[in-house]
């Protein structure tokens, strides 16, 4: 099995959870990819800070020559952010013939044409998943999932602190200086959070994904901004009472031959599923020709939802370059060893029970789900009436399949219930 | 540029799609896919019913040895359905060297395992993006976008059908037969519905997800199955007093070393962003361990959105198999011929003005907007208090930036105006 060597730039936060994802995960990553993925070598040039990953100190290096000009390497990570010199560094590596990851969306909006020329003249790969949308597979989406379509517009929420602030504005009635001062505290927002606060990261995303969707150079420059500062509790107050959340969206859409290219608070109605993007999550929805309306959602940031973006793109990316046979679908894991019988798994029930009305009904039912274990968490029981049976309704907590229906089976052999109980699972979905 | 041969098995309505969309379209997938995509064969048992199609009849042929045996073609796509003889037919093109396309997703149920194998073997790849959740690109994410994952989870509402039903009987409070005679009437329903109303379909979706997911081979007869013939309209409404609604839910997750896969009606948190998903739309929700929650949405059935998922697979496969250069990210096109400038963008706009108390003053406000051919449609004025200023809110309907401006320019030097007037754009993403 040939080995994908790799050259790291850019020791930072994600740059941590990249290292780690790569030595955790070596053997689960390497059958994904059909061929290893040795880290090679770490070029930052702080290399004295403590990360809280171990590594060989004999990989790092402060000399980036090591990274882009070394004939061993074939895939270049660059994590450094910032224009210069991180563009150098990119184009120098696309030309000695080595493909490219990149998270670095400001760049990628200011120079992506030039980054995707050098690329195609030097046929090799760029790929920049976790530039746009934290570990969301959005740029996939448009780049594949979506490539027989024209794409009719673009909606993006991709920004977690703007979707932050205003998200707790609205849930709490706060101003945004209180808010902004909380998002701080939580490590959603910077020290300096203009690039967020003032729209400026999501014209980055919006130009990246315009680009990919529309088949054209979308730069920062041609992206409307406005940020969110401006935004006040009582606007967002009013707008609730017309049936409308604020939220800032990066808009990409048709006009005839032309493409309207904006970020802006934005009024979107309370009701549509972009609405529900709540907190630090980010999403977007995207208006395909063919397919119609899409959405991908999930975390834009953070150390392990980026990471997790850079190493899909590296797995698809080493698979693509290296020599290997073509992989099967589905990878074999060894850690699953069976299907769990259905009448070992828990969850909560719903429970419909149609009873006689009289007294000690209750009394009856429950004492049968507690022999069973079975432990109640809320019930129902609609009032005295002239139909000779009542509705007795309950949610449990989390039991075991096997228990209920035995408990069922008992109850439903009592003589007060008329019908066979009617029992739907519940999902809370929340870990 | 190499030319990419396809036979098409299977000319109906999906097929009928992808034909249309090779043939409209030609231009733009040859330049995404980086090599010509030519429909060289049609292979159906009926080549005489009429379909919303032209095709050369020299094309058409009812020998499947044209399809499968034919040396000329480079993909084969499956989309005839049915376990026998479509199993048969693909693992004989497999066998024959051609990747395959397949939106069969009860034969992958079935059968994956062991077409993953034959493809594996013969060093050809195997596409179906179109088995679950029509365009949604939601197979790709979990082979490829997700790929440093391991997944914990995976909750999908992949059944139109039964998605449109429960959430008619949800909002109408009807009963589950008079709305399946609406399905019918809609064309939501088949005239024989008991594989999707009965959580089959779901089930042999979940099979493909699972075992890409979790790295198994997930077969049909592992998952446990109940449909939501006997969900009510009562069980709906009381759900909805607990704070649920019901879904059919496609659920496959960890427990320990085992795997849960299972599909029933389950109760889940109104609030949630899968209970937002309404209608004939479908969405998975995916937790994976490094990533954690995401979200893919959009229409899982139909002619476009599964051709979209379709010719999507065979822009990638074609790209992958064709001996051309790498294609650059951004594949321009020349139909978007530039930015529109922000001025005259048409939208909605909420605009809040500070207006002193004063008899007169919605009317002056009003005047301005009209001579600047801007139509209100709707208002909040406040009653009348101590403060000295008061809030006017308007909501416009569509009107022109540049109009916006001018009107908000000339209706802040009014005397009775205390404070810059504020105005956020509205977006009803709507069509």
């Amino acid at each position: 099995m040939k080995k994908i060597k790799i050259g790291l730039i850019g020791f930072g936060m994600i740059g941590t959870g990249v290292v780690r994802l790569l030595q955790q995960r070596s053997g689960f990553l390497a059958k994904r990819a059909g061929t290893a993925l040795e880290l090679a070598v770490i070029c930052d040039k702080d290399l004295r800070s403590k990360r809280s990953v171990k590594v060989n100190r004999k990989l790092f290096t402060a000399d980036i020559g090591q990274v882009i000009d070394n004939p061993e390497i074939d895939i270049v990570i660059e994590l450094m952010g910032g224009l210069h010199p991180a563009k150098e560094f990119i184009l120098k590596a696309l030309k000695s013939k080595k493909s490219v990851i990149t998270a670095n969306k400001a760049l990628l909006a200011e120079a992506g044409e030039q980054i995707f020329r050098a690329a195609a003249e030097n046929n090799v790969h760029v790929y920049f998943e976790a530039s746009v949308g934290g570990g969301i597979p959005v740029i996939k989406g448009l780049r594949e999932g979506l490539a027989a379509n024209k794409i009719q517009s673009i909606y993006g929420i991709v920004n977690g602190t703007t979707n932050f602030i205003l998200s707790e504005m609205s849930d709490k009635a706060a101003g945004f200086k209180e808010v902004l001062a909380l998002a701080r505290k939580k490590g959603y927002a910077e020290a300096k959070p203009a690039l967020d606060i003032d729209g400026i990261d999501s014209a980055h995303k919006l130009a990246v994904m315009g680009s990919l969707g529309f088949g054209t150079n979308l730069k920062l420059k041609d992206v409307y901004v406005e940020g969110i500062r401006s935004i006040s509790a009582t606007d967002i107050r009013y707008a609730a009472q017309f049936g409308y959340v604020i939220k800032l969206l990066a808009i990409a859409k048709r006009s005839g031959r032309y493409l309207e290219a904006r970020v802006h608070p934005t009024l979107i109605p309370a009701n549509h599923l972009l609405a529900q993007v709540k907190g630090v999550f980010n999403a977007v929805f995207i208006d395909g020709d063919q397919v119609g309306k899409t959405m991908f959602y999930g975390k834009g940031a953070g150390q392990l939802p980026t990471a997790s973006a850079v190493v899909s793109d590296l797995i698809d990316l080493a698979g693509r370059i290296s020599d290997k046979n073509i992989l099967p679908p589905v990878i074999l894991e060894k850690d699953i060893i069976g299907i769990k019988p259905m009448a070992e798994i828990q969850t909560r029930y719903y429970i419909r029970f149609s009873a006689l009305d009289q007294p000690g009904v209750l009394s009856k039912i429950s004492s049968i789900l507690a022999r069973n274990n079975i432990s109640i968490a809320s019930v129902i029981q609609i009032e005295r009436h002239r139909a000779k049976t009542v509705p007795i309704i309950m949610m449990t907590h989390e039991a075991r399949e096997k228990s209920i229906q035995k408990a069922l089976k008992q109850i439903d052999q009592l003589r007060v219930i008329k019908k066979k109980s009617v029992c739907i699972r519940i999902e809370t979905l929340e870990d």
